[in-house]
């Protein structure tokens, strides 16, 4: 679904350096001797990776458009299965029938000040002739919006994000019956239409702004890598945020017996009808809008000035849905462990695209494959893996993570039970490494960041990383920092819903463009300025491919505490520090309200109203997350204590493993998070009003942000009990390991 | 000349809030007694102003076009000294014959990859008659560049300052030989074709970005204030960093009998030809480029790919000036002091425009004449004021402060001798009062400030000012915070040539346009967007009444040094503070050169250079300022304990004031500052490389920024003994007080 927006967080990171320090190992998890086994086994991996297979196997996925439920669509699923069987995998395909929405009928004409008709169409280019398939393509359209033919009068809402809202209102602007057009970018898609909803407005445009995407980026489709003025982009709408996967399937399998609910109590589909316009069919409604010119930050890079509304432009939406049940396949391929069958790595990545998809998601899939087949013969060389491996390419991501959700909602016990690590990629491209995964698996990716070397410099791609880390003006890493994981890709059932150590990487930084699920992410736009030679898709694999074997292979899982330690603990400041931040800045806000200089400093040209006192946010009581992070130290230094002789001295291995295995799942709570109990992780949760984003400790974050201050104290109470209960988890794991 | 860009500055101020507490009179230099009667003048005053004769007065004035040596400029002369008459002031006009180049021919044209002219008109506007006179209008052009005939490729520099040629230089591009393009703003215009020239440079453009001038910041002209797409920012280019006034006289008036140097031999003319063009016509010319895409914060709001060349766009620009002496009027209106007619209280404000010239400058005339006018009335009901009070009207101010400069060059002796103060207004409008000036009198005009009314809320002026510096996220002001003079108005030869304490005042903040140097500059314009009632300019009047009045009546002139010495003592942080970063800054960036990390970080398809080395930055002896400064503390002190039990305790004031008046000249040396001696003032000068923008400690400070650091120390002990000088003069006056 998604991997572009990594690099444009890399400067804003959360940063932490740790003074921890640890017993090197030479490779985390493994003695000595069966280290340097491990090792010259990934440099045989590395040795049969061939990028010409990367190649080929684009070609042939991308040649036609492949979204779930299309003819091609089952040939690429069919392919993949076809390959894992043929590199000796036992290979399952396993359907869901999931709801799926296309397009029946899409109309955005305006009918006042002037007549004009939306041409929503992405027409072919030169050179590239998979533009002119627009058989079997999807047009441009948001899955999951509802039906709806409404008229209203137009008001631009910047991103749609709850501080553009604040503007309108001190413009005394309501969208309550009003068609809403917002830019893309500043928040996931989602919660555009969500919260323009919940404000009353009856419809939704999302258009890309040139300055986001478009021209001012670069040079657009096809002299350059960058978004047309046709371009647009598709996705779901969704509201993900509650929960990803089938509608119809709440929490369950949408397997071919499970209950379907009717469409109508479906809860995660929008309120009104959204679709995404290019920037040639938005200038003609921003043009045509007056009222108050928008404030400098929400202007964009079309030549108009920008004026919110409402009106005069006066919208016709009119969207009419096929409501189907699709078939959402899943390749499973499995590669038995040799002496913990019942412990499960799992690799994955997505199948389906919007259109033909080639970076999204087939350059992530043709380097997972690569990875299976250079495993495969590894295997076939007697280096039969010691856990059990699994391939897996997921159907109809792009929609919800349907095919990724649905299967672990079928097999949760299963995994539960079984798996001890998911790794995802989606889309990937050139540059530099981004990943994001779970905090206790930190130091084992470092060591593999600084093993696989970059395909154009002579460093580790770790080095690379914190070279642009430098030169962004960023502090130097000691080590790689991990991102927290928010959504976007199908890591979030595992992750978030299960409680599986996850992992989600690829490179980026080198490969900008905007062909993201637009009709121009094709093979040719792919080859022209992504990773012409797929030496970054091999560079992935070896990465990809190194987490999958040392956690197949591991001693000892390469868990470990201290640095998860000090990034939680980062994050409590960062919650506490907000808390007094928006304590001060409403008792500021609010004194300038009191004191008249809101109205003092406001141009009466303006009609600006006084904008409203924010509420007064309480001291709360921290003491039991504080007390939990204490607790957590002391574990997880005795942890690091009894690792520090390496791996041969740690007794018990069999059972620590087991315990280790399960840590992550101690960070779940069974009753999920506040108004949305299918994110059970209350460490990592994407955030309720920014989609994708992540918020970590999001159940006590979100109380505070969005003023439930009420609610703060039960959640750092629940937040508290999770850390004891991984706290205790350590404990019992080091009172094994002496 | 300019005013504008006051409140683009407000937020980046150097901000400082004064501990030091002082007594505080009614009125700063009366005893208590006077100070009522003084009051009771003041709210006299104030009852006299009359707007309408502002509205009448500008709209005879701006009828026709009125630049230096046109006919309708002699008739503004004739009419200003007129009214100065007819109110009792004794009225001279001086003429100066001053070097002024008009277009006799100007072209531009690309002549590949495709052909293209530049029309370089400002067509009439529906609803403004004014737009219509081209008759005697001056076209758009930059007065002083060289006459020039030159065809190259073109070069995309951005804004043309240092920073743009050290990434051209990173991009390997170089301008040698090449015609440049830089958008306006960023930098004084007349930095562009210096730093151009200097970097090898044949020709430059310069033109208006929507993202700056234009359609992205509001509804353009005539629909909006705003810069239609024709509009061009006349503007002198003239090195004035190095010098104001007419080129062919440097430093002395030019009078008849002046010698005139050769126009060869003029050091202030640009080394290239250059000249000022519309984003209509600067679109074709950027669209042509290709080459590296613009790094993103060079990018405006044209709806194109912003690219950096050189070429294939090659352009042929073609300027030819008539270089002929035109007469420059300075009407100069005395009224004399009743008491000390030798000590004179200057109050100007050009008269001359580039074209109608409303906002800029009549705006600002109108008010100083109904000033002089309602000072008349007093005179007549017998306050004759103590001091010479002088109403000046400067002509030639738009082509380099020629009129000023030649008057003050040419009485420069007088002026040393008699000069209290000079108060400058130039274009004004509405919303906030901006004023910068000598910080040996923040502490008074503060009060003058507080005591003058808003007049749209119930607020003083200082109140309002304060309302908007918070709810911009400033911390709040306990009085007025003067800004630092740089240049770009008619008080630069009295303050930093002569050392004259000095002001510059105005409105602004609810008044923006796109009118400033262009045909559009009209009374219509005004009368829509700006000031429409003229009850600004009547606040202004107030203001700057009141600073003219008080400063000729006090018993004590109101010099204090308390603010002065704190505000030195944050420049001097500054200056050091910005040795420290510097310092830390090359040695990071030479350490990541040293280490590979820029090689490392950039993408190699971008075929980014290394950046170069920074110079070792040294640590320099900062202890003789240190010193100072202690001294001049130690006088300030002693200089509040003289005065604080109010004026008619303070003994020979007479002797004492005589001090007083001198002190702004105690920070001058007649060597001047390096590299030009013109500016002789060490506290304050227009940037050598930002034009208007202020440098303070400027010999030290640019010595530092420039990296001429075997200048540095020099320049410490020339600044230190200034300032050991100034305490020495308080020193004097503090001894007569007792």
């Amino acid at each position: 679904m998604t991997y572009k927006h990594f690099f444009t967080a890399l400067v804003l990171t959360f940063c932490v350096t740790t003074t921890t320090l640890m017993a090197q190992s030479s490779v985390m998890g493994f003695a000595d001797d069966t280290a340097k086994a491990q090792l010259k086994l990934e440099s045989d991996y590395d040795k049969l990776l061939n990028a010409n297979n990367l190649d080929e196997w684009m070609k042939y996925m991308t040649a036609e458009p492949h979204h779930v439920g299309s003819p091609y669509d089952k040939k690429v699923v069919d392919f993949v299965a076809a390959k894992f069987k043929e590199w000796g995998y036992e290979v399952r395909i396993e359907k869901f029938d999931v709801l799926f929405p296309t397009p029946k009928l899409r109309l955005v004409e305006m009918i006042a000040p002037i007549k004009f008709t939306a041409s929503l169409v992405e027409p072919p280019v030169e050179g590239d002739e998979f533009s002119k398939q627009t058989k079997d393509a999807l047009p441009g359209y948001n899955a999951f919006s509802v039906d709806g033919d409404v008229t209203a009068d137009l008001v631009f809402v910047n991103y749609g994000i709850p501080a553009d809202y604040e503007e309108l209102e001190r413009r005394g602007i309501s969208v309550k019956g009003k068609i809403v057009i917002a830019k893309y970018a500043g928040s996931w898609r989602g919660i555009k239409p969500k919260l323009a909803a919940e404000k009353g407005a009856i419809g939704c445009l999302i258009y890309s702004d040139p300055e986001d995407d478009g021209y001012f980026q670069g040079d657009v489709y096809p002299e350059g890598a960058f978004k047309n003025e046709y371009g647009i982009q598709r996705g779901s709408v969704m509201d993900m945020p509650m929960a990803p996967g089938d509608p119809l399937t709440p929490g369950y399998g949408a397997t071919d017996d499970a209950k379907r609910i009717p469409i109508s109590e479906a809860k995660t589909l929008t309120k009104i009808p959204v679709l995404p316009i290019s920037y040639h069919d938005a200038l003609p409604l921003l043009t045509a809008l007056k009222g108050p010119v928008a404030p400098e930050s929400w202007r964009g890079a079309l030549p108009i000035t920008y004026h919110i509304g409402p009106g005069p432009a006066k919208v016709h939406l009119k969207l009419e849905f096929n409501w189907e049940l699709k078939p959402a396949y899943d390749v499973i391929a499995t590669m038995k462990g040799s002496t913990y069958p019942d412990e499960w790595v799992i690799r994955g990545n997505h199948h389906d695209a919007w259109v033909h998809g080639a970076s999204d998601p087939i350059s992530g899939l043709v380097a997972l494959m690569e990875e299976a087949r250079a495993v495969s013969i590894l295997v076939k060389e007697g280096h039969q893996p010691k856990r059990t491996m699994m391939y897996c390419a997921w159907g109809a991501e792009e929609q919800g993570l349907l095919g990724s959700t649905e299967w672990v909602e079928t097999h949760a016990k299963e995994l539960e039970q079984k798996a001890v690590a998911y790794i995802n990629t989606d889309g990937t491209g050139a540059g530099f490494l981004g990943a994001g995964g779970s905090h206790t698996l930190e130091k084992f990716f470092d060591q593999i960041s600084k093993s696989v070397m970059d395909p154009q410099t002579n460093v580790s791609v770790f080095d690379r990383r914190n070279a642009i880390q430098q030169v962004s003006g960023g502090a130097p890493w000691s080590h790689y920092e991990l991102e927290a994981l928010g959504s976007g890709s199908d890591y979030s059932p595992f992750f978030q819903h299960l409680g599986i150590a996850s992992f989600n990487m690829g490179f980026g930084g080198e490969s900008s463009g905007g062909e993201y699920h637009t009709m121009y992410d094709s093979y040719k736009h792919y080859k022209r300025f992504k990773d012409p030679s797929f030496q970054y898709g091999v560079a992935l694999a070896k990465v990809a491919g190194r987490t999958s074997l040392r956690l197949a292979n591991a001693e000892l899982l390469p868990f470990e505490f201290g640095y998860f330690t000090t990034i939680v603990k980062g994050y409590a400041d960062e919650v506490t520090g907000m808390a007094d931040k928006l304590r001060k800045e409403a008792d500021t806000h609010n004194a300038m309200i009191d004191s008249g200089l809101y109205a003092l400093a406001s141009d009466p040209k303006d009609n600006l109203k006084v904008p409203n006192a924010k509420p007064k946010v309480p001291h709360f009581n921290f003491a039991p997350l504080e007390n939990a992070l204490g607790n957590l130290e002391k574990q997880s230094n005795r942890f690091m204590k009894a690792t520090q002789n390496g791996v041969s001295d740690v007794k018990n291995k069999v059972s620590v493993n087991a315990i280790l295995k399960d840590m992550e799942r101690a960070l779940t709570k069974e009753h999920g998070l506040p108004k949305r109990p299918w994110y059970k992780h209350h460490i990592y949760a994407p955030g309720f009003y920014t989609g994708y984003g992540v918020k970590t400790l999001p159940g006590v974050r979100e109380a505070i942000e969005q003023s439930e201050f009420n609610d703060v104290e039960a959640q750092i109470n629940i937040l508290a009990s999770v850390i004891n209960e991984f706290s205790s988890q350590i404990d019992k794991a080091v009172s094994l390991m002496k």
